[in-house]
């Protein structure tokens, strides 16, 4: 450091993070149940807040949370609908909010059966996946990225991994067999312009999911890569409102356990579930030629 | 502490936890898969290895790992008949064992639907709730309590809570329309005695829960400790081969908010899901004169 | 299930879970901080609350959770002193309750360093270990049982593990020289008779872990059972106020990673720390001839 | 979608994560340990194996990993120069692998105390923090970003928050004393350049660390921003080799709780502390006219 710098403020955000919403609609006696955790953080100009210890511009964080509550009272529609709201109302209730972030995870409740149809007001928690949502506010343009997390899917066969290079520190045998596991993060964001905030986002969740899900089955697996981008070209091509997707796939290793120590075979059929390590397979599926943008993925993972 | 204070060995058991056996049955093109999560645990004369070092008795945690595998082999079948297998085994194969404990997790797969159909090889991972079993040898009885744990339900109105005693620190007011919701677990235990171990316990399993489920969203709840009773009541009175049955249940509280200083009502409609504090709600039911087994419970329960 | 069945309510008790209390004590400008995670759950006549929905006799786990905040007012001194208040209030302000169980974790904070010294009001987190107490009341009686959880230790050398039965699945090599890893849980009960209320807890506490850490260190290991049965034989001897100790030890597997495809021996440097599956050796360490106390122990670990 | 879309694969990288890795140093009777858990992933030209399902390319993730444990068998060092040893390898080994991340998580371990000394070969885990170290590729270009997270800190006074912008949602009241809790997670990334391969980054990042904590402690907190503004500022400050520091600091809330209604009172002593919602303040602070490289901070973050 010479004398001449000088320590400046970066990149900031602040909000409130992790707020449980239950929203019920009682308009029947068949209620509905919406099940939220929902994060709002704001940029803009907060120099005097972090320089000066001058909250003038500094919306508490508890304002934020109780917005949150309130907004509910209206329902909450889609994730990505609700986030949308609540970056209309920061951005422009506040001068100096120029942007921000709001994020949230939902999670499904079933019906209950009872004598053979769902009750009225009764719910279990599913637990197959986490729908997650982000919205990025930047001025006035508006970045949506949905998503989900951890949908595990395993296929006993039709995997298998050749042909890679061996080097000095490869011992891995080749193989045209294997278990292949993952838990699926996925990301998308819609392409921007108009009727972009107008989108039936639920609906398109529930096709992206079963196309995840139907493309991870279809072919031979090559390697975990082949199979991530076709899942994730499945998508683009049958999702022309979404403008490019991001996958992380880990690769949980199933090893077969060798039994002949013990007078057995074992034509894969019995395995060792492995906790760690684990093979971490990630990528970006796009449209050729569109524009990147950095910030709004940026917003979407975690600051540091 | 007097000089004639000699210091012994107590209660001690020892094996290997947690061993992630996948098995997948191939026998067609159609697969099945079986993914449980066991633990083994050995009691006897282990005298020698806590007070002298002599190892000469205890069956090293890695050959009950080796066993687990190897055992998987011949197949599953249900987490109750491999566990009955793990303790034959391990009991009649050393003079000095004469008791333990094996426990299992299991997790249940989906079939993808692909074309309206269950694939016939790729799964995806459930999530609603994990199946627990435990067997409990002690020479040769066995006691075998099979159960669920992490079954999440929630009803929307039909619960209160009145008539409760108020001291000097009372506050909470009384209600007659609330959430309720909690994360069931629950274990029963089986009546001992002849065709015990030959149930259909997955059959029995899949009832309990449907039984669990349906009488959790029945009637009106006046207390946590009603709904949790009939519950039990309700699959002791339809099962006879279970001896009693054990549930905890957190009191998941969902708080309405406040928001009346926005200027908006809020009939029940808006709500916080409160990570901690919660109530806990814990019960057997049982029949009545029924002779006690606290060391079947003891074991199947964490050691400290 | 004959007719003559009838159903009923067992063993019970409910309360409220995980209060989450933090006293400061300002009397100076040098503030202490307790840390705690309070859990209170009641136990007597709650029949009529099971089976008929009447809450007479419920004292709302709200409103433990109040005199949970209400007591910490006074200071909260030790954990074991402040469950032991809260369990004589129950039990002697509702005719109803004769008995219950109280539980604390307790979480250490070390003063920030500042210029060499400890800092008046600035704290950091130890994380080390989490201590633990359970105070049980059966009628006038009280059991105490204090603890500890989560101490991770591990030795380079000085451990071995050899001489054990080999089998048709034994395929362990045997070894003079291996780490050995574990997390400490250890619970240990106090002898009840006059006194035992106004024991400095907190000394001991402080003692008893010391004891642990040292003799974990002190001699070649011949097995873990060996070192938790030395471990607990030397907290006896120093402790007569001890009437016996618990201790639950994973055996945490630290493999010696095979370098030799690649070039490199490996003399007991590199090692793989695997997850599951683990060992997993209990045992109660006591003294001869003393009466055993299992309801205070069943109160000590999960209700099912 | 128009016709003319192509779909193509965008940002991707591959590799092991979470190699959980232990080091043990023994040249004299006093060992030393190292425990890490390491990630490596590869960027280059992995088209084919995501197009084509060609793996000519794609190092094996299982020879990422045998990499670790070899070069791990002369000693890791340091997180940082351990990570930039591999990131040579790959980079310099396989002419399409043009980049990479390479991530560590490391654990401290202390030596037991016996009569007063730190044992040779016996060891208890810390717990106060975990270490972290990222290091990028981008040909020759290295980026280093060293860090720590989880490091729980409260005080206990000299907290306040006023002077914030009232709105309809407001309804937080203002105060001048208030616990102040916070885990800070914390990455700073080293100046580019001569030198920066050569620091002694275990040095640095205990200060770094010293830093951080006593700033949090000196002065009256205005707001969390200010504190962490200044916890920043320091470090920048007193170490010129580090270019830009990011921080992410939950507000953990401790509510007085309103003892009133029990005839108390409640002068800032107990407190709940609460789990979710949390504020969530982060910002960077960096040196005024500095080129951004935000390709290492996308690194060292989540994928998506």
């Amino acid at each position: 450091m010479t004398e001449t710098d000088r320590i400046v403020l970066g990149h900031n955000q602040y909000g409130k993070a992790e707020v449980r919403v239950v929203k019920v609609t009682r308009d029947s006696e068949r209620h509905e149940i919406e099940d939220l955790n929902v994060t709002s953080q704001l940029r803009g100009d907060f120099q005097a807040a972090h320089l000066a210890g001058d909250n003038a511009h500094v919306v508490a964080t508890d304002t934020q949370k109780n917005t949150i509550f309130a907004f509910a009272r209206d329902g909450i529609g889609s994730p990505e609908k609700f986030l949308l709201r609540l970056s209309d109302h920061f951005t422009g209730e506040f001068a100096w909010v120029d942007g921000g972030r709001w994020l949230a995870e939902s999670y499904t409740w079933d019906r209950i059966q009872v004598d053979g149809a769902g009750h009225d007001h009764s719910f279990v928690r599913n637990g197959q996946v986490t729908r997650t949502a982000v919205v990025v506010a930047e001025g006035q343009r508006r970045h949506i990225i949905a998503g989900l997390k951890g949908l595990t899917v395993l296929k006993t066969t039709q995997s298998g991994f050749v042909g890679y290079p061996k080097d000095r520190y490869t011992s891995l045998q080749e193989t045209t067999d294997r278990i292949l596991a993952t838990d699926v993060t996925a990301r998308w964001r819609y392409a921007e312009g108009e009727g972009a905030r107008d989108l039936d986002f639920t609906a398109i969740y529930d096709d992206v999911k079963r196309l995840l899900l139907e493309e991870f089955t279809r072919r031979y697996s090559a390697a975990l890569q082949t199979t991530l981008f076709d899942m994730g070209r499945l998508v683009l091509e049958a999702h022309p409102e979404i403008a490019e997707i991001r996958l992380s796939m880990p690769n949980k290793h199933h090893f077969v356990v060798d039994l002949s120590p013990f007078g057995l075979d074992n034509p894969n059929e019995v395995f060792f579930a492995s906790d760690r390590s684990y093979g971490l397979i990630e990528a970006t599926v796009t449209r050729e030629g569109q524009a990147e943008v950095p910030q709004a993925w940026e917003a979407a993972t975690s600051f540091c």
